[in-house]
């Protein structure tokens, strides 16, 4: 009822009566009033005008189940949606719900994470209020190893998503970070379960600062947020509806080949390492080289000093180099 | 306690006094009765003689943490254990464990599994008393392709551990059913979790029919146990120390090139499904021809009607044969 009712407001230009929304929504007038209750403890502004009726003012960066669902006009991806006030993580809480049957596209976000998990174990951290952690699972008819390309889509999606909802050019860092000035906005971490070899589902973790004004000293200089970027608080529900949107898009393009084919191009256009130098740290020693960005299949491509061309995969080796989107 | 206790009767010939015991545990007589009382309510027969002291008798089928304790002579596998009177699945408990942390060889055993899982969503039977429902974590450092081939490894361990235990000579059916007579004995189901293309962690779930007596109608003509087909109980216990032995053999020589190149000749002389006619289900269209057994990546080399043979990828297709091992 929360939810159809923030709708008919979203919808509506001017002022809504009670008595037009409980005729719309076939519900008693009391029905109406305790959900613009509900709706206002959630954080929503509803003017209410004697003989006029409601209207939805701004609606800040109210970010809940509800405004989700009122916000969110995709085909799949979060269509399934569960919105938790705390998660030990959105990875481990979307697994499990993947492990009893959740469909694709059911996506989990959270306002805070106890124990946020970034690339090999370390910790993400996941203030309450300030960014957006979620993870969408997915069930696609690919093989493992196709499915390993999935993060790059996604941060394809993520720096697009961002882009039409804030305006901001962001960067991607092989193979997955979004970044701008030098500096961490996003990370990416996919999980996958397979099953004899064939694919169970895929957790894609998405982890964004997106209001963040303070973080602690060791990440200082290397994380920053959104808002921090672009001088302004950014809506987090509404980001994740460009997200999702611009991730529908990039994955029916990516599903067509099971691989990068249709968007490497654009990949490499937001690569702030294509046409850099760049340090490929193996276990067996590292090489310095120019990256020349991806290819169909997501590895990157870095000639040598010898001018012989490496072909470099994900999870094999660390990339450092000087960066910065300009 | 009881572990310990159970290990020094195990080694004692004959009786061992209840002063001694205390002696060389460093506990009290109250500590070694009351031990020796818990043993018994689990199942052993512990013969108590004046002036003597006690003396294992055959402990029969004696299923419990402390027995296989008593029993797992591995190196790593199983050292790290947990034994559950009834779970969901083994597989569900051993990721459980993975997720939180528990290292490379836990071992998750369970008396029986109220959602034992087959192949492709399929229910395994799981009843109590009867059969060996287990499932080992593994963190290999090898790349997710390669782990694929763990299940034909499991496969082979099971087949040599059921032969040293009772001496009966089962066969493989590609890629990893154990079989008798045409009729299945054991089920593998192997489970991964990558996190950006590395593994995290394998669970390598084997589901085998070890005392049952009696299968429900539908799968009458399809399954059977070791028991029917040996005609004598088996114990459980020593089954999966068995099995465990000669999965760490294999293991150990699977790591040394991550493929099966030093067993697949041991594999080819098991498979029941070797130079026999063969039923290729592929989604596109079923064909027959003569199969020559794996390769060293565990794929089926099929030889069609016009002496072109197929590289048979587990998973894509399901191989249908008359077989039966003599």
């Amino acid at each position: 009822m929360k939810t159809k009712i923030l709708m008919c407001l979203k919808q509506q230009k001017g002022y809504l009566s009670g008595e037009e929304l409980s005729k719309q929504l076939g519900v008693s007038r009391t029905a109406v009033w305790k959900a613009i209750r509900r709706l206002r403890e959630d954080g929503y502004t509803i003017e209410a005008v004697r003989n006029r009726g409601y209207r939805l003012a701004d609606s800040g960066d109210v970010y809940s189940e509800a405004e989700l669902k009122s916000i969110l006009h995709t085909k799949k991806a979060g269509q399934r949606l569960f919105f938790f006030d705390k998660v030990d993580s959105t990875n481990n809480k979307a697994k499990q719900l993947a492990e009893a049957g959740e469909p694709d596209g059911t996506l989990v976000v959270a306002e805070t994470q106890c124990a946020g998990k970034g690339r090999r174990g370390r910790q993400w951290l996941s203030p309450k209020g300030t960014g957006i952690w979620m993870s969408l699972v997915l069930r696609p008819e690919i093989t493992p190893g196709q499915a390993a390309m999935l993060t790059l889509v996604a941060a394809l999606a993520v720096s697009e998503g961002i882009a039409v909802a804030t305006g901001l050019k962001t960067g991607i860092k092989w193979p997955n970070d979004i970044v701008m000035n030098g500096k961490k906005l996003c990370g990416i971490l996919t999980e996958m379960n397979t099953e004899m070899g064939d694919i169970n589902y895929v957790v894609v973790g998405i982890g964004i600062n997106v209001n963040t004004q303070d973080f602690p000293d060791d990440i200082k200089s290397t994380a920053t947020s959104l808002a921090l970027e672009g001088k302004q608080p950014v809506k987090r529900s509404r980001l994740i509806h460009t997200i999702l949107q611009a991730w529908e898009q990039y994955y029916a393009v990516y599903l067509q080949t099971a691989d990068l084919t249709g968007l490497m191009q654009e990949y490499n256009d937001r690569l702030v390492n294509c046409n850099r130098q760049v340090t490929v740290l193996k276990p067996e020693g590292s090489y310095a080289g120019i990256s020349y960005g991806i290819d169909r299949l997501g590895r990157l491509l870095v000639e040598k000093g010898d001018k012989t061309v490496e072909v470099v995969m994900s999870g094999e080796v660390s990339v450092r180099g000087i960066y910065g989107y300009v």
